[in-house]
């Protein structure tokens, strides 16, 4: 049986991050739910189209049980999250990272998923593949050179140049 | 100074696809504009995310002056495309497509997108890259198996997977 993914975009997030990973997951039949990480349900992408995701964060805290993986779905509004950290959907975003990785759940994200898992204390000792400018600023996970890694239940691609090369392994995981 | 692009986008569109050239203008600073080849602006995506794009394909016939560019998002509308042919926003799309063309514009798009061309009388004579199982549909133009073709004026990659190498030789003529 297929698993069921919950995939998290930020506001603004990268499109073409995103939508890599949901029309994969569409096209091999992987059930999957989004959920903005923001108030409402209603976001945009870096390149200012407005999405609509199928709820805001803060529904599926509490409900994590339905779903098999996590995605962490990058964007602009992660330079910025030092500004935002105290809000409420921000908040919300790291208890559910961190629900998700205590339940041993797939944990799967792009560019700057690496930092918001370690700052969810999620990865520790954990390899990862992260943006070039965060390598050094994780903690507890190990920031790499590489395109791709798979540690454990830890699926990361350096930016979402890389989505591709994952996939066919998430794809695996996750069927 | 750097050129401007119309971007069609067919319902529902493949949101992979259409999210690699739309970021990758935004990173650039090249500027678009988002048309929804249907009635409203609002469209889906092939994974079920409802797009607010900038206007639909009516309000770009009569200004394509406006632009340098053209690019066709290509998504599972398209193997219904002759069910749909004869509505009104089938119809002002191939005409759009031939306008900017007979202007001498950058033709842009992946997988059916030479086939559309094809339809509005554009690329006779041309090399293009698109999907395998329209190689042998395409009727003045001239399907290959090539991941990304430039003939002239028109840029084509097979499926949305092979946009990222069809981008840089694309940025470069957008700027």
């Amino acid at each position: 049986m297929t698993k069921k993914v919950a995939v998290l975009a930020v506001n603004p997030v990268n499109g073409a991050g995103l939508f890599q990973y949901l029309e994969a997951f569409y096209e091999n039949g992987i059930q999957y739910k989004t959920f903005a990480v923001a108030e409402t349900a209603q976001i945009k992408t870096n390149s200012g189209i407005g999405l609509q995701t199928d709820d805001a964060v803060a529904s599926l805290k509490g409900r994590e049980d339905e779903y098999d993986a996590l995605v962490f779905a990058c964007g602009d509004a992660i330079p910025k999250f030092g500004e935002n950290a105290g809000k409420q959907y921000n908040q919300d975003m790291l208890a559910v990272i961190k629900t998700f990785n205590d339940k041993g759940k797939i944990m799967v994200g792009h560019c700057a998923a690496a930092l918001m898992f370690d700052s969810a204390g999620v990865g520790k000792g954990r390899k990862t593949a992260l943006h070039p400018f965060i390598k050094n600023v994780v903690k507890g996970c190990i920031g790499t050179d590489e395109k791709t890694v798979i540690d454990g239940n830890i699926y990361t691609a350096q930016t979402e140049n890389s989505i591709s090369i994952l996939l066919p392994e998430l794809l695996k995981a996750l069927k």
